[in-house]
């Protein structure tokens, strides 16, 4: 049976994203410094061949046991959940082959017709809330496993739902200082988390825990 | 010179204490499931054989890598420095043989004289604020190094004060769900720190950052 999983970078403070990153300030990434901040939270990934290849930065890249991770992630993912916000922020960014090429479910209040996009990737836009968008995802993704792509408050509400088995978290020596915290708003009973792997890379620390 | 460095337990969500863990509550471990969490906090540290004879716990514990941080935490460490919730509880926990044997300075508006524990700690009570206690410890500390020993509140003060060289974090992968936060109150210019090294415990994931 598939798995459901996170992976997620995440600053050395807590938050997946800094203040003032949305879409009314995307052309302004001096805004609250917002833009600098998340290079330095991704600068471990955007370096990576795997992905810069996907999504088409150009050749080049680091390959090693990071690259390798970062493939692994992308090709055991049959399927993803993500919310509206990082969609919003994705159809405007993503190339036209957006980066996920499965189903992805969009937690959203919006009724929409699934917007199919080449290289395999088509958005269904879910209305009935976390738990049918995860019985979708899992039906979709067959043998393979279900990513909760982000953001935040997607990754928190599943894990409410007691229904994330593996968190993996790339931890940037950034602080961000404030914006959108990924651990809030948990509430009893917790969810339970063993350390699986750690791997020490150069400019983020990638921590792998499983459901206890 | 002597290092101004910070070394302590967080929960995965970001917790240096969980919520109910106070003075009102002590004999109370059940309260908040307060007592639990902080056990799954500290667990890798309970069972350290230094910390156990440092804590008269009693004979026997582990031996080895993370044990070594421990000692060498504890010898490296000239003075401390900590606030009066800290150090209230610990008047209380404490042995008569205080863990630190070294002056500690206690930030508090309470007006109290120098109190001499056996075993080389003595308490000193600063009323003048976070650079003067600093100040004091340095002095102190000789050619050993200050420790800024808690609790979160302190530690955010130093952070912002920009002269946390070294940031040791022991990442123990249990959720508290709410609770005193480490990073929080911090203002910028944010304080910038750089991987340096990192050992993966079985209980707890031990980080260290050095000032960028």
């Amino acid at each position: 049976m598939s798995k459901v999983f996170a992976n997620i970078a995440l600053s050395l403070d807590g938050y997946m994203a800094p203040e003032g990153m949305a879409i009314e300030h995307w052309e302004t990434p001096g805004y609250k410094d917002w833009g600098a901040k998340w290079g330095a939270l991704m600068n471990w990934l955007l370096s990576q061949k795997y992905f810069r290849e996907n999504l088409m930065f150009g050749p080049g890249g680091e390959t090693g046991p990071v690259n390798d991770m970062v493939r692994s992630t992308m090709e055991r993912s049959g399927a993803n959940i993500m919310g509206k916000r990082m969609f919003e922020q994705g159809e405007r960014s993503w190339p036209e082959e957006a980066p996920f090429h499965t189903p992805v479910f969009v937690l959203t209040h919006e009724a929409r017709d699934p917007w199919v996009r080449p290289g395999g990737t088509t958005f269904f836009f879910v209305n009935d809330g976390p738990e049918s968008a995860l019985e979708q995802a899992r039906k979709a993704a067959g043998n393979r496993d279900v990513r909760i792509s982000g953001g935040a408050s997607v990754i928190q509400q599943y894990l409410n739902l007691g229904v994330i088995e593996e968190l993996e978290i790339a931890l940037a020596p950034v602080m961000f200082g404030a914006g959108r915290r990924l651990f809030e708003n948990l509430h009893e009973p917790l969810p339970k988390f063993r350390i699986d792997q750690v791997h020490a890379g150069a400019s983020a620390t990638h921590l792998r825990y499983v459901r206890a």
